[in-house]
């Protein structure tokens, strides 16, 4: 039987601290070249909406040791909206119930069987979450106890989440622009992590006299400026233009998700990526060479050197995702559903063939 | 809802006639640039059997104008047997009930919602025939009437039903190394095709006199030789080694199916691709410039010259499959389906999501 989960599913069987401890183990795997993951690739085209895009998004990996490949897969309507000269990447929940697509296909490595489908939602918060808690742990000072957050929205309590399982965080100070955002983020994530998070109305507040400051924003323009560093902090993000050059270059110690080249974008004639034409998130490529940067699956490894001092300013940027996450997180998913019986059971026969295709 | 199609659907819903024309138009929407594709990707990995590999191959495609975004997964348990000096690529039936892993997964370039996944061989097999076919019906000579096919296997047939459907077939020869397997083959096929097939047991049986030469074998050796081409023939091929490079260089017009660079290879350290250590496969690449042949998009929409003269030698390798294919022909398979009432129907809710992923 192969298994269909929904994100409550993966929501119940996924903790923060599991998903860390999966993550780490493949990473390993992947800076010794057994594991594997393509570049994830996006295709562009016109949709129905004259101010949005069709994009259809995949990324694979495979993890031989946890005995998974995984396909992810992005449907989307997507807009890039500005809020004053910020610019914004953001899905429309434009199928059916006001719905976004997003799936992940789990196949076994040893007979290539379908063994589960299931939303990316959670999947995918969690393995970011995993990625920037894992640059926490590896990158921090250990004794790092104050966090500044600029976002508060769906990615940001992974965030959170992730940095409290690797580090005994004591306060949190979150900023985003909207009051009403930050203080709902602020209450239900204290209760969540029990620690207090204090909303506060400047980016400059939450980052004064933090160790750590993660960016986990939707935006596209820089979040983070190199005047606000700090001796021994740790600066994580979870995509590329958050943190300025400036600041990346000021840092003792940089560390990039994966040295992949930028995703394969194909893209129909006439058609306008807004985020490329107003050169934005673009400028970090431009300016850094991400192929002589260091990953976190060989820091993981032991492979490169993480922070030398106490007063080292250490930089992690989650600047793209891989399939592999998936086939990581969805090992360890997939042996939990299995063993609680979570998720619907459709037979595997629908999603298999007897002609050799 | 969310269709689940078996091949048996599909069979019944994809005719080899339809399939052509929604190609056709789809492809003159590729041409154009408005219908995107995006290079296969193949992850290799070891597995649990020895002597194969895991693979994890993937392709998408999107096709604006009907409205159908596709991703043809396959996840394979892969082995190289020889036979003597040939080398043959086979994929072992290791999932449960001794089944293949393909699939394609439908999605609405309108909203993004999921609208069928299905099992990818018939649907394979007839996108191949009909890429080929149309390769016959814009270079071969109008009045083809003999066809001399090497392979009796499955996308052989496809071969056949393509052929017929751009031209009036009168006589087919067939030649496979197995006498049981080209006897059944012609007595099977001719019922279908209502065309008498002659099974003969030596290739060149097969191809002296013919209009029309096919290959569609499993081999990554040359099994179409220079010497012989005849005037007036046209040559046609499922992949590129087949046909000798000699024999595509002395042709007077070579169309390939799409001139994208070779599959994204992403390979797990110390994994051995045996076709590649053997050399097979690949010499026609280093020795032809792919990127410099017209495409058969570019010739099924006018913007390529094809035959000129009845005595000039043509030829159409089938190069490369796009995800784009499933998108076209899928776009047919989903509305004939929902016509018909064909599927099983789950809650389009179970591949959607209410959280911006």
């Amino acid at each position: 039987m192969t298994l269909i989960l929904s994100n409550d599913d993966v929501e119940k069987l996924l903790t923060m601290g599991e998903c860390i401890a999966v993550m780490e183990e493949a990473y390993v795997e992947l800076a010794d070249g057994r594991g594997v993951s393509r570049t994830r690739s996006d295709c562009f085209t016109p949709t129905a909406r004259a101010d949005a895009l069709y994009s259809l998004k995949s990324m694979d990996g495979v993890a031989p040791k946890l005995g998974v490949g995984a396909v992810r897969i992005n449907s989307d309507i997507v807009t890039w909206p500005k809020r004053g000269n910020a610019m914004r990447r953001e899905k429309v929940a434009a199928a059916p119930n006001n719905r976004y697509v997003g799936l992940v296909l789990l196949f076994s490595v040893e007979n290539g069987e379908p063994l589960a489908i299931l939303p990316d939602g959670v999947m995918q918060r969690m393995r970011v979450g995993a990625a920037n808690g894992l640059g926490i742990k590896h990158l921090a000072r250990n004794n790092a106890k104050s966090l500044g957050i600029l976002g508060s929205g769906w990615q940001a309590g992974a965030q959170l989440m992730a940095a409290c399982a690797v580090r005994d965080i004591e306060t949190i100070r979150c900023f985003s622009p909207n009051p009403q955002s930050r203080e709902g983020f602020a209450t239900a994530m204290s209760a969540v992590l029990g620690v207090d998070i204090i909303p506060v109305g400047l980016a400059e507040e939450a980052i004064e006299g933090a160790d750590i400051v993660m960016c986990a924003t939707n935006s596209i323009d820089n979040v983070f400026f190199e005047r606000w560093i700090e001796p021994g902090m740790h600066l994580s993000s979870i995509k590329r233009p958050e943190i300025e050059v400036k600041a990346v270059k000021r840092a003792d110690r940089v560390v990039i998700h994966w040295n992949d080249p930028t995703p394969i974008h194909v893209a129909a004639k006439d058609v306008v990526i807004e985020e490329k034409v107003a050169g934005r998130g673009w400028q970090l490529a431009e300016e850094i060479d991400f192929h002589k940067l260091p990953t976190l699956p060989q820091l993981v490894a032991g492979r490169a050197e993480g922070r030398k001092s106490e007063t080292d300013v250490t930089c992690f940027i989650n600047n793209i995702g891989l399939g592999y996450q998936f086939a990581a997180a969805g090992s360890l998913v997939y042996r939990k559903a299995k063993e609680s019986g979570l998720g619907h059971e459709v037979p595997t026969d629908w999603f298999t063939e007897d002609v050799h295709p």
